[in-house]
């Protein structure tokens, strides 16, 4: 089939990338970071999250980033939103999207968000509707599609179940997420197609973890299935949370990288990229966790 | 199309990895990897070079470790042999294979073995008759089919144009090398069907690096047109001699898993192989470049 010519890629590195990082990281650095994101040509990012501060830390100067960003026409800002609570803290700084986070398996959603499947649609509802009645977008991250780490292997029919809810209750657009990076590529294809029972091509996006360097094959495999929006965290943000001193979100340096090679148009600058990625990985005290950074910070050393 | 179903892999670490590690390993050290990637279910093995020891003293002891070797039974050894003089010294060793190393590019042929292509295909033709009377297989390794660390992209045409010349001498088998790791999938591809102007599916396997993290996807790209002999090396060794800290040949246990995943036999054993190269990263003072091995070892300690 024609492979899309053109790709969509939400960097999540300042939400799910810097919410898994131990270090705290300054407000103004945050913002610093969206700014350089912006500046390199990433058209939707995820900012932060409204999260009780007892559970995510990180993300607890959500109001003093999202105000002090300095918004540039074109891009798209989303947020992640958990619950009304989230969602009421959320609007007063105006995001673009909101982002509803369920899971296609029953454990990891238990583990995560304390609540069956069922019960957090249930909780998503009022805020999806009361997103969608102020105009704003609403997008629903579906993780552990392929794998969990407490169940093991999930079935794409629990993906079509949770994308089904999902639909239901008015999410516009759904992330199909490799959560623990165990997906391979005919498998991610079925994740991907059992979203697609209930949401349009243009309207499901792969979120895929390196986690076991798997994330660019599967991203060939989704834009084989048409798939043309795409998750990434500059400078592989975010570490993955379930194996220690492993690789988390694939680097949007190594998947804009192989899309560019393809002759598929991102608008993105990779140089300037790979510099958020520097900027980031310079007050994190480390190095990006990217191999096109890697390569292409060796050529410029020379 | 239908993927294969089983893969063959050769694993290059012992020549190919080892040849670019600056630290000297005892041909014991050596001997033990090669066992035990034939215990972990490895069918090919490419397990040392008759360069001149001035070049590469790295492989100074290929006889000791040839001749120390336990051979199994299924097993197939091969070594590299650059000239007459090399393969000399390594029929007496009886490898099951030889390999003649040649280049898509002239400016990379020139650096790296001192002639152009056509006087490269003129120094190897002996050496491929001689192997052949004695009943020894001939591969023909292809490097810079993508890209070249002095010319930049490498155009299909250079790539059939060396294929036809290693068909011309005899060559039975080649192998399609993206060297420095730029190529993408399509590029990729488009390197591998102009091998195959000359050369049935069979008899073409992919080798590519994983420099800018693109060796999976590649792979996929290559499995999609047919092919199914891939070369990889075991915990990644070998490192990237035109970038440093950058990686080289695509870890074998990546490559593995991506083919598990999907369904596509191997005869190898992960944890074995995993274990094979916790061995020689252990020797060599470092971790397994393999974001499987990572992953699976962090599983392992829980």
């Amino acid at each position: 089939m024609q492979l899309p010519t053109r790709v969509k890629i939400i960097d999540v590195g300042p939400r799910d990338g810097l919410q898994n990082e131990k270090q705290p990281v300054p407000a103004q650095v945050k913002v610093e970071l969206v700014q350089r994101l912006q500046g390199a040509g990433l058209a939707e990012i995820e900012v932060t999250s409204y999260v009780s501060p007892k559970w995510v830390p990180q993300m607890a100067d959500n109001h003093a980033v999202m105000q002090a960003l300095p918004r540039q026409d074109g891009v798209r800002y989303s947020v992640l939103t958990p619950n009304l609570k989230g969602y009421e803290a959320a609007v007063q700084d105006r995001p673009d999207e909101i982002v509803v986070f369920g899971a296609a398996s029953e454990a990891f959603s238990q583990k995560n968000i304390n609540c069956s499947i069922a019960e957090s649609i249930v909780r998503f509802a009022p805020v999806v509707e009361a997103a969608r009645a102020a105009g704003i977008a609403v997008r629903g991250a579906m993780s552990c599609t392929v794998g969990c780490p407490y169940e093991g292997e999930i079935a794409p029919e629990r993906v079509a179940y949770l994308a089904g809810l999902m639909k239901d209750i008015g999410v516009e657009r759904v992330d199909v997420a490799d959560t623990i990076g165990v997906g391979t590529p005919r498998k991610v294809q079925r994740a991907i197609e059992a979203a697609l029972q209930h949401y349009a091509l243009d309207s499901v996006s792969g979120h895929f973890h390196d986690t076991y360097g798997q994330a660019l094959a599967n991203t060939l495999a989704a834009l084989e299935v048409g798939v043309w929006n795409f998750q990434s965290s500059v400078a592989g943000l975010g570490g993955c949370p379930y194996a220690r001193g492993a690789t988390g979100n694939v680097a949007t340096e190594d998947l804009v990288f192989m899309l560019h090679g393809m002759g598929i148009g991102t608008g993105i600058d990779l140089d300037q990229l790979v510099d958020a990625g520097v900027f980031i990985s310079d007050f994190l005290g480390r190095k990006p966790n990217s191999r096109v950074a890697t390569a292409l910070l060796n050529k410029r050393a020379g």
